[in-house]
C-alpha cells in the first residue's frame, strides 16, 4: 500500500469511548460532590476524610480546592463580585469534565451564593450534582478558626468575609446536610458514603 | 460522648491521598498527551483511536477538545491573541489537574504557538508532559479539509487561519512526531502506545 493510499485511510471517527465506558472501567459513577459551608465548617476536613475512605475501597476521587484551583486555573481571578462568580463557574465546568471522565470529584469552596451553586448544578444531569451543606454554627466555626481568618475579619482586616461582613445563603434543597458541630468526622463521612451507595455511585 | 466533645474531635488533616496513591489504584501514571498540529492533521482522530485502545487495555484516559472546552470552561473566550493564550493556559491548567488525578489526559488543539505549549509544559514535572507533533503536510491537510475550513480560509472567510494566514510554529523538541500523511491510524497509535510503555506510564 502506498503512502498516499494510507493517508486517505484516515477516518474521522470521534468519541467511541463515553462516560459510561469509563464508569464501567472504574466500577463507579462520575459525580460532583459540591461541599458548601462557612469557613471553618469542616468542608476540606470532611472531603479529605471521604477521599481517604473512597480510595481505601478502590474508588477514584479527586478534590478541587483552593490549593489547586486558586494558584492555577483561577490565579487570574481576584475577589470582586464578577471574579467570585467566574471562580465558581470555572470550578463547575472543571467538575463537569471530571464527572464526565468517570471520577467522583469533590469541591470544597465556601460558595456562599445560591445562584452560583445553581449554575454549577445546571451544568450536569440531575443526579450527578450532589450539594452537601456542611452545616456548622458561626460560633463553632469562629471558635475553631483554623486559619485565624475570623479573628482578622472581626478586626476589620478582611473586607466582605462570609458570615461576618458578607452573606452566606444557606442551601434550600441540598442533597445532604452534614452537621459538623453535632457529629464527628467518621460519622459525617459515613453519611456521605451511605448516600453514594443509595444512588449507585459506589457499590461497596 | 457529648456533642460538644465530638465537635472538638474534628482534626484538620488534609490531602492524605496523593497522585501516587491514585496512580497505584489505576495501575498507570497520570500524564498529559499534548497533541499539536495543523487543522486536519489528524489530532482528534489519533487521540480518539488512542483513547479506544487505552480503554480496551484497562487504562483511564480522557480527551479535552473543542467540544468539551470551547462550549464550557472557555466559552467566554474568543479568538483574539490574548484569548488564544488564555484558552491554552486554562487547558494546560485543567490538564495538570487531570494528570494529578492519575488520568492520562490528551488535548487536541492546534496550539500553534511554541510559547503557549511551553507554558503548558512548564506547569507539570518533566516527564508528565508529552508533546506529540501530529505532522502532516499542508497540502494533505487541505485535501482532507474535514470541516471545510481550508476552503473558507482560502476564500478569505476565516481571518488568521493557521497555515494559511496565521503561522504554525513547529515543535522543536517534541517527545513524539506522528506523521499522519505517511502512516495509517493504527501505526500512529501503536507508536504512541510504545512510547507510553517505554516511560512506564502504562505497563501492558
Amino acid at each position: 500500500m502506498s503512502e498516499q493510499q494510507k493517508a486517505t485511510n484516515i477516518t474521522w471517527h470521534e468519541g467511541q469511548i463515553s462516560k459510561t465506558h469509563r464508569e464501567s472501567l472504574l466500577e463507579q459513577k462520575g459525580a460532583i460532590l459540591w461541599f458548601t459551608g462557612l469557613s471553618g465548617s469542616g468542608k476540606s476536613t470532611i472531603a479529605c476524610a471521604l477521599e481517604k475512605k473512597l480510595h481505601d475501597q478502590g474508588y477514584l476521587s479527586y478534590r478541587l480546592d483552593g490549593d489547586n484551583i486558586r494558584h492555577g486555573l483561577n490565579k487570574d481571578l481576584g475577589f470582586s463580585p464578577q471574579d467570585r462568580v467566574e471562580n465558581i463557574r470555572r470550578i463547575g465546568e472543571v467538575s463537569k469534565l471530571f464527572a464526565d471522565a468517570g471520577v467522583i470529584v469533590s469541591t470544597s469552596f465556601i460558595s456562599p451564593y445560591k445562584a452560583d451553586r445553581d449554575l454549577a448544578r445546571s451544568l450536569v444531569l440531575s443526579g450527578e450534582f450532589i450539594e452537601i451543606y456542611v452545616k456548622c454554627s458561626l460560633t463553632a466555626c469562629e471558635e475553631r478558626d483554623p486559619k485565624g481568618l475570623y479573628k482578622k475579619a472581626r478586626a476589620g482586616k478582611i473586607p466582605e468575609f462570609t458570615g461576618i461582613s458578607a452573606p452566606y445563603e444557606e442551601p434550600e434543597k441540598p442533597e445532604l446536610v452534614i452537621e459538623t458541630d453535632k457529629k464527628n468526622v467518621d460519622d459525617c463521612v459515613n453519611e456521605i458514603l451511605s448516600y453514594l451507595k443509595s444512588k449507585n455511585i459506589i457499590t461497596a
